[in-house]
C-alpha cells in the first residue's frame, strides 16, 4: 500500500468518525428553541418566502421546496420517467427522454441554475444537467414543466454544468470522464495524451431555445465543476479539472498524485467571435434535441449530427490553465466577478484567484508551463489570497452579497464563513453530516439574497426516524442574516441534491400558470368538447378522442375493440379552472396512468390481451362524484364482427 | 337534464365555492402562533414522535412522513417503477411488477394498513392495495422495502382494500367496478344481473406470506371501502357498495338514483371454515404472485391459475346486506367493534349501525328483502343512531380511543368530531380544501393514539407557493388532545394520499434494519470480496461480477466487450456499515441506475451500441474521493478478437 493510499484510508476513517458524531447541533432548549421554531414555521395559509430548487441527483429530477419551511412543494420530472404524472410514459412526453443511445428512462441531475438578466436572477427558466448520458434540460418557471432537453455528443459525464452566464447567453457542459474524441475502440491504458475533455457551449435564444454552438476540445483531464465570470469577469468561464495525472484505474489513488491540478480559464466571448467568423471545424457527433410544444402539448425529438469543434491552440488568448492544489471540486465566482474560489478537496488551504491578476498575467505572457499546448499561468501571480487551514475537504463556496463567502468542508463536516479580501475566518458551524454543496438563494449571481443558507449533507445516519437501510439525504437551514450562522432546522431531501438554486418567491409566483387555454390546444387528437369525442379504427389501431370533466368521461362505453388492437387513448381535460386535474388509467395497461391538466391532451396506449368488459376510471379525486367517474371498454376476439361504437348515457 | 343531474351540478358548484374560500385557518398571530410553531417543530437531531405512512395514490408508492413535523422521510416504491433506486428497472426487482397482463410499471396505491396483534398495531408490515390492476403489496417495516405483491384475479378496481383483521389473519380486496366473472365478451348495457363484484380474502402466514384463500362472488355492485370487525365484532368484515342501480354509463347521474345502497356484512370466519371443509368451487383465474427474497436480494414472479369461489347463497348466515343512504364511501368500525359508521356521500345524515343489533336481526331472520339471494336486513332494526346533519359529503371516520369519532366532509370541507353513543357533534374545524380521508395514528385498531389527526385534502389552490398548473395535494395536522381540535400546520403530500396509517415511532424504530449481512448474501452473481470479482462471457452475454467499496469498483477497467453484447452488470456493495450506499450507472444505458445498499447485490443490463471507451461511475456521493469512483469499459466491433480482460490498478 503506497503513501497516497494510506492518506486516503485516513481520510475515509476520518469521514466515518465525523459522521458518527452524536452532537445534535440543536441548541434546542428554552427561549432559543422557541425562536428557531418560529423562524421556520409558516402558518397554515401563509406562503414561504423563497423557492428552493434542489437537484434530485440519482432521481433525475428537480424537487421544489419552500424556505424557510423546508416543505417539498413539487417534484418536477426532468430526466427520469415519473409514473406519478405519466412523464416519460405518455406518447407526448416519451420523446423527451430520447437520446442518440435510444430511449433512456433515467438521468443523474446535478446542478440547477436559474436564468439571469444583468447578472440577477430573472425567474424565467431553470436549467439542469444530466451527468450519465450527457444532457442539459430547460424547465419553465411558469409551468414548472420540462420544456427542452439537448444531448451533448462526444462528452462523457456532464458534471461541470449547467451554469449560465449573466445574461443567459450560454450554458456550459464539461466532460468529467476523459474519453477518445471521436470515440474509438482503443486500449484503455493508452489513454494518456489520447483521450480528450471537450467543453460544450450551448447558447440560449430569447425564447429559451438551446443550441449547441461549439465544443472546446480540451486535454483529457476530468472537468468537474464550473462557474461563469460575472460583472468585471463577464465573458469568461472557469472550470476545475482533476486527474491531470490521466490515470485510468484505481483513481482514488492514481488521480491524487499531483500536487496541483488545473482551473481552465476560458474566454468564451473570444471563441464565440472566432466561431462567428468561420473558425473551428465541423466534426461528427450524434445528439438528440427534444422540444416540448405547449400548444400541441407534445414533444418532438430531432436527431442531429455534427458540432463545431475548437482546438484551444487555435484561438490565441482564449484558453489558459491555472494551477490549483489537489483535485479541486468547486470553482466559484464572487458577486463582483473579481474572485474565483477553487476548492482543492485534498488540500488544507483554500485558494482564491484574482481576475485582474489573471488578466495581467495573460497580458504579460507570464506562463510557467504548457499542457498539451494550453499555456499554464503561475499560481503565485494569479492568487489573490489563501484562506489558511479553514477545514478539511473544501467542496463549494457561495456568497451573501455582503462581502462574505461560505465554504463547505466535507471531511470536517462544517460550513465556514470567511471574509473576501482579508481571507479571515469569521465563523464555523458543524453540519450533520458530511456536507456537499450549499446554497444561498441568488448566491450564484451578482445579487445574492443573503438571508438563508442551506447545507446539503451527504450522510444522514441518525438525523431522522430510521427507514431501513436506505435513508434520504439531509439538508440543514441556517439563518445567515447576523454575524454568526444560526442552525434553524433539518429537513430530508429527495434523491441526492448535489446543488440547489434559490430565488425570492415574488419574482416567480405571480407569473405561475394556472391552467392551459383549451382554445389554444393544437393537439391533433384533442376533443375540445364532448361533441368532438369519437372512436376511430385504422387497421388494428384504434384512436379514442375522449374528454374529461367533473365527473365523467365522454364516451364512457366503448365497444368494437378487439384483442390485438393498439388502442390510443387521447384524453382532453375540458376544465378551465385552477387545480382541477383528471387522471386516466385502464386495467392491465403496460404503461402508467396519465394526469391531465385543465386544457391539456395526453395519450397512452393500451393493448388489450383478453376478451371481456374492462373498466377505466379517473385517478385523481376530482369531485364528490369522483368515484363514479368511470367507464367500460368491451374487448372482443380477434375475428369478431362487433363494430366500433361508443356512447355517453346511451346516446 | 334530470333532477339528479341538477343536484350533482349544485354539489359540484358548492365544491368549487368551498374550495375557493380564502379563510386561511391560520389563527396565526401572537402567542398562539408561537405555540403552534413549537408544537410542530422537531429540533435538529431530535426525532418525530410518530411515523405516518401515506398512500401515494397515482404515484403507486407509499411516502413516509414524521409527525408532528410533516417532513417526508422516504418514498417506498411499491407498484411503480422508481428510477431513484432502480426499483422495477433492476433485474432483481422487475419481477415485482409482473402481472397476468404482463409487466405493469405503474399502480394506483390507496389504503395502507399496518399489521395487528390482538387488535393493536404491531409494526411488522404495512399492506397497501393497488386499484387499477388489482393487487395487494406487503412492505417490511424493518427494511422499508416491498417484499411481496399478489394479484387478484377476476377483480376490477381493487379499492375496498387492504384492511387487516385484528390478528392479521386476512386482508380483503373488493371489486370496485362490477365485471363479468369469468370475464367474457358481452354487450356492456346488458350488465344488469350479469356482472359480479367478487370480494377476495387473502390470508397472511406467520412470516407474512400472502395466499389468496377464496373469493366471495357477490352481486355486481361497486364495492368501495371496507373495514374489519374488531373486538366483539372480530370475525366479520363490512364493505360499502354503491351503484346498486347497476348502471353502466354516466354514473355520476345513473348510479345516484337509489335512496339507499348497501353495506355488505360478511362473516369471514364462517366462510373460512366452510372452505376448510371443502366448500366452494375452484374456478379459473390467472394471477401473478411476486416474492422478494432478502437472502438472494431477488424477486421471483410465479404465475398461478385458479381460485376457490363462494356463492354467498351457499353459506347460510354468512353474508347480509344492510341498507345505507345514498352511495356510501367510508365504512369504519370503532375500537370496541360495536359501531359501524357508514358515510353516504350524498346523504345529509351519518348512519351508525350496531353490531349487536345486526346479530339480533340475523338471529331473528329480520329480513326486509333479498338482493340476488343475499338477505337484506332492515335499516331501522340495525341502526344504532344517526348523527343528524353534521355536514355535507361525509367520506371517512376515525377514532381517538376516548369515545369520540372524527368524520371528514368533502363538500363542506371540514372535520367534525362527534360522540359515539350520544351522536352529538362536539366540534367542527374547516379544512383547506375538500378533505378526503383523515388519519389518527392507530385510529383503525382497538387502541388509537389519540394525539394527532391528519386531514388529507384533495384541493390545494392557494395553500402554498404556486408550482404551475400541477399542485401537490395538501395535508393538515390537528392536535386532538384537547376538547377542541386545533389546526397546527399545513404540509404538502406526494401523489394523492387516499388514506394513511400512523404508528408510535418507538414500536418500529429500534427494529429498523441498518444494512444487509454480506455473509448472508446468496445472490448467484454476488462477489463478496474483490478477489471474487470477475467478467465472464457466455455467447453474446457478458456477466460482470463487480464490487463497490469506498471509493472504487473492482474491476474498474474492462476490455473485450463487443457491440451487440448483452452485458449484465452485477454490483455488490461490500460495505458493512449503516448509510453507505453506492450507486452505479453507465453512459447510454436504456435502464435506470441502481442504488445498492451495504451487503446487497443488484443487476442492470447494458447493451453497448457503439465502439469506444465508455465510462461508468458511482452515483451516490460516498466519500471525499467519490468523484474518483469510476471506471471504463472498452467496446470493440462485433467481429473483434479483443479477449475479455479486466483489472483494478493494472493488476
Amino acid at each position: 500500500m503506497n503513501k497516497i493510499c494510506k492518506y486516503i484510508l485516513a481520510i475515509t476513517a476520518l469521514t466515518i468518525f465525523v459522521s458518527c458524531g452524536n452532537n445534535n447541533g440543536g441548541n434546542n432548549s428554552g427561549a432559543l428553541a422557541s425562536s428557531k421554531a418560529e423562524k421556520v414555521y409558516v402558518a397554515p395559509g401563509e406562503h414561504d418566502e423563497y423557492y428552493a430548487f434542489f437537484s434530485g441527483g440519482y432521481s433525475g429530477n428537480i424537487t421544489v421546496a419552500g424556505l424557510p419551511s423546508g416543505r417539498m412543494l413539487k417534484e418536477i420530472p426532468v430526466f427520469s420517467q415519473f409514473p406519478t404524472s405519466g412523464y416519460g410514459y405518455s406518447e407526448e412526453t416519451k420523446p423527451m427522454l430520447n437520446t442518440s443511445f435510444g430511449f433512456v428512462p433515467w438521468g443523474d441531475a446535478h446542478h440547477p441554475d436559474i436564468s439571469q438578466t444583468n447578472g440577477e436572477l430573472d425567474g424565467r427558466w431553470i436549467f439542469i444537467n444530466e451527468n450519465n448520458t450527457p444532457r442539459i434540460a430547460r424547465v419553465s418557471l411558469a409551468t414548472f414543466e420540462t420544456e427542452e432537453i439537448i444531448e451533448l455528443p462526444n462528452s462523457a459525464g456532464n458534471h461541470a454544468s449547467s451554469f449560465v452566464t449573466e445574461n443567459t447567453e450560454y450554458i456550459v457542459a464539461g466532460t468529467r470522464f476523459a474519453v477518445p474524441n471521436p470515440q474509438r475502440d482503443m486500449p484503455i491504458n493508452e489513454m494518456k495524451g489520447q483521450f480528450k475533455g471537450p467543453l460544450s457551449f450551448v447558447s440560449i435564444a430569447e425564447n429559451g431555445r438551446m443550441n449547441l454552438e461549439f465544443q472546446l476540445n480540451m486535454p483529457g483531464f476530468n472537468y468537474d465543476l464550473a462557474h461563469p465570470g460575472r460583472h468585471k469577469s463577464h465573458g469568461w468561464f472557469f472550470f476545475t479539472s482533476y486527474n491531470t495525472e490521466e490515470a485510468n484505474t484505481l483513481m482514488e489513488v492514481n488521480a491524487s498524485q499531483n500536487d496541483k491540478d488545473y482551473i481552465a480559464a476560458v474566454n468564451w466571448q473570444k471563441i464565440a467571435e472566432y466561431v462567428k467568423n468561420g473558425g473551428g471545424k465541423r466534426v461528427p457527433g450524434k445528439y438528440a434535441h427534444n422540444v416540448y410544444d405547449e400548444k400541441t402539448h407534445t414533444a418532438t425529438s430531432t436527431m442531429k449530427d455534427g458540432v463545431i469543434t475548437i482546438d484551444p491552440k487555435d484561438v490565441e488568448g482564449a484558453v489558459f490553465y491555472i494551477p490549483i492544489p489537489k483535485s479541486p471540486h468547486g470553482c466559484d465566482v464572487d458577486p463582483s466577478g473579481e474572485y474565483i474560489i477553487g476548492s482543492g478537496k485534498l488540500s488544507t488551504d483554500l485558494s482564491v484567484y484574482s481576475f485582474e491578476k489573471i488578466q495581467t498575467a495573460i497580458k504579460n505572457k507570464d506562463f510557467v508551463a504548457d499542457a498539451y499546448g494550453v499555456p499554464v499561468l503561475s499560481y503565485e501571480n494569479t492568487i489573490a489570497g489563501v484562506v489558511a487551514q479553514p477545514g478539511l475537504g473544501p467542496l463549494h463556496t457561495e456568497f451573501d452579497g455582503k462581502g462574505n463567502a461560505y465554504t463547505t468542508f466535507f471531511i470536517s463536516s462544517e460550513v465556514v464563513k470567511w471574509k473576501l479580501g482579508t481571507w479571515e475566518v469569521l465563523d464555523r458551524q458543524p453540519t450533520f453530516y458530511s456536507v456537499g454543496h450549499l446554497m444561498i438563494p441568488g448566491g450564484n449571481s451578482r445579487k445574492p439574497f443573503g438571508k438563508y443558507m442551506v447545507a446539503m449533507n451527504k450522510i444522514t445516519k441518525d438525523r431522522y426516524l430510521p427507514t431501513g437501510p436506505e435513508l434520504e439525504h439531509s439538508a440543514q437551514l441556517y439563518d445567515i442574516s447576523g454575524d454568526k450562522m444560526e442552525l434553524l432546522s433539518d429537513f430530508p431531501t429527495h434523491g441526492e441534491p448535489h446543488y440547489a438554486a434559490g430565488i425570492r418567491a415574488d419574482i416567480i409566483k405571480d407569473k405561475s400558470k394556472k391552467y392551459y387555454e383549451l382554445s389554444e390546444n393544437e393537439h391533433p387528437y384533442a376533443a375540445k368538447s364532448e361533441g368532438e369525442a369519437k372512436v376511430t379504427r385504422n387497421g388494428n389501431e384504434v384512436h379514442v378522442n375522449m374528454t374529461m370533466i367533473r365527473s365523467h368521461f365522454a364516451p364512457d362505453n366503448i365497444e368494437g375493440v378487439k384483442v390485438g388492437d393498439k388502442v390510443y387513448l387521447h384524453l382532453t381535460n375540458l376544465e378551465q379552472d385552477f387545480d382541477v386535474p383528471h387522471g386516466f388509467s385502464i386495467i392491465g395497461a403496460n404503461t402508467s396512468e396519465i394526469l391531465v391538466m385543465p386544457g391539456q391532451t395526453k395519450t397512452i396506449i393500451w393493448e388489450p390481451k383478453r376478451e371481456g368488459v374492462w373498466p377505466f376510471y379517473c385517478t385523481d379525486f376530482c369531485s364528490a362524484l369522483h368515484q363514479e367517474m368511470q367507464g367500460y371498454v368491451r374487448v372482443s376476439g380477434k375475428n369478431s364482427s362487433v363494430p366500433i361504437s361508443y356512447t355517453l348515457d346511451g346516446e
